[in-house]
């Protein structure tokens, strides 16, 4: 039996070099070299070109690449009853958490604005912001780790999730009615929601609205989350005082888009949580040999909530 | 009796309206608009023009403006016996480590170098650091409040200062021998010292030699502690990966100053402890009341130690 690699946007090779250095893992493959789809038991995917997902009889196994699902779940040849597993990571919530900091350590103390003047010999003191309220759309792994280490560091910390959660020292929103509410009185909303039919553009105008003037955005979950005429409009109205984007629709962002050149818009290339395609590796063929033993998988999807 | 504002590079008036707010405040005025000199019991100072400090027969107390007082002490004419206080504010301490932890993780995550590339539609992962040895140099109330923090986020913190310090999880190095084996390991150094005759010019070539290839430099100390040719060169030749600096010899720094446009230079405008005026002014008209009922003085400078 094999694993077919189904990945667009990052190099196959890393991964392929990572899974066969275990004395354990089957032949690999990487699509479109696919030899006999008979063979094929465990694909692993990221951003696949979809309709593909049914061409492998014998499938077992779908392994995402990394921590999201959306291009999987919403594949209409996603074959029914195959186990759909994630890639989770402790030091990548801790990464992703550490990312959050800077970022809005960044933009309280104005490091980038004064690097921006530097070029023009510009000695001019911009006050430092003192609102310290953030409010964290999505309380899963990551949002609960990065939660935590902002309120270990005295942050006013709000979270907004589909149910309520128990998390010491933040102020648990949920549900679609408390999440204008969640977000009311936040210096800082970040994003690390899952992206479902739900949370598709949940960052629009109604959302910009409820937030409070001179507000910052920090999106890590996923370009889709966004409508971006909607923030365009929220930036250049002065609403919101500036976004932080790791995440687009398209990445890389193309070369024409207006985020590139927008003086509000920080832009970053998906950086916020590298996936370790050594322990990604390790993670993918421990399930593969789970299943072969009959044994429970681990970070399995549950298709239904779609995370 | 009268307060004098000695006080060159800042607004004088912030302060006087400050002090002014204040009922039991005496006669404020602004040099050179001195008036009668016997008048002047309380001089308030910053970077005042040297030689002035002995033109007042009935001087009591000389008031720092800042925390240091390294131009105060330097003035030839500054009389024996006068009572020198400085300024202390705790949460000056928490701003000055929140700047500290925003300038590290700005550069472990590398927001600067992003945003710049933004300019170019760069769209290309830099790694980010992994280091997370701290060196502070100094640690005063400014160096252990930023020493804590800094550990409270998982960083491993050394110290260097003139005598050994007991800090919980801080590694004390002391004395000038053990100064460079204070910084061998720290992927980050951070100066905190006051300016004395032995800390001037502490940041030169012998420091940066012993610093480890890559490691990145932090002056929130004084301008004066860098030797400027020296740190230009461990730039260039890449042993240093960059510095950012918040104080320099002269401020504002001079336009034509190579600092300005220096790629792995970060300059910002001396904004990483902004003096609070109405705690300012509070400090000082607590210990003039002090004054006049013999009670002691609060933040005195101890003048054989230079702070």
């Amino acid at each position: 039996m094999a694993i077919l690699l189904l990945l667009n946007q990052v190099d196959p090779a890393i991964l392929e070099g990572h899974l066969k250095s275990h004395p354990d893992c089957p032949d690999v493959r990487t699509y479109p070299d696919t030899g006999n789809v008979e063979e094929i038991d465990c694909v692993i995917v990221w951003k696949h070109d979809q309709g593909l997902l049914n061409e492998y009889p014998n499938l077992k196994l779908i392994a995402s690449y990394g921590a999201g699902v959306e291009n999987i779940l919403s594949d209409p040849t996603l074959p029914e009853g195959v186990p759909i597993t994630r890639f989770v990571d402790k030091s990548l919530s801790d990464q992703m958490a550490e990312f959050i900091l800077a970022a809005i350590l960044n933009h309280r103390v104005n490091l980038t604005y004064y690097r921006e003047q530097q070029a023009a010999c510009h000695w001019q003191e911009k006050p430092a912001i003192k609102g310290n309220n953030v409010t964290i759309l999505g309380l899963g792994e990551l949002g609960t780790t990065a939660a935590k280490l902002l309120h270990k560091n005295d942050y006013k910390i709000s979270g907004w999730a589909r149910s309520e959660k128990n998390i010491d020292g933040i102020t648990s929103y949920y549900g679609e009615n408390q999440l204008f509410q969640s977000v009311a009185e936040a210096d800082f909303v970040v994003c690390l929601l899952p992206l479902t039919p739900e949370t598709r553009e949940i960052l629009n105008s109604d959302l910009f609205a409820a937030m409070k003037k001179g507000s910052y955005l920090i999106n890590v979950g996923r370009g889709d989350h966004v409508n971006e005429d909607d923030l365009m409009n929220y930036l250049s109205q002065e609403h919101l005082s500036g976004a932080l984007l790791d995440v687009f629709s398209t990445e890389p962002l193309p070369r024409d888009h207006p985020f590139w050149q927008h003086p509000k818009i920080h832009v970053t290339p998906h950086i916020s949580s590298p996936t370790d395609k050594a322990k990604l590796a390790r993670q993918i063929l421990d399930n593969y040999n789970r299943l072969s033993k009959g044994e429970p998988l681990l970070h399995l999807i549950d298709r239904k909530r779609s995370y």
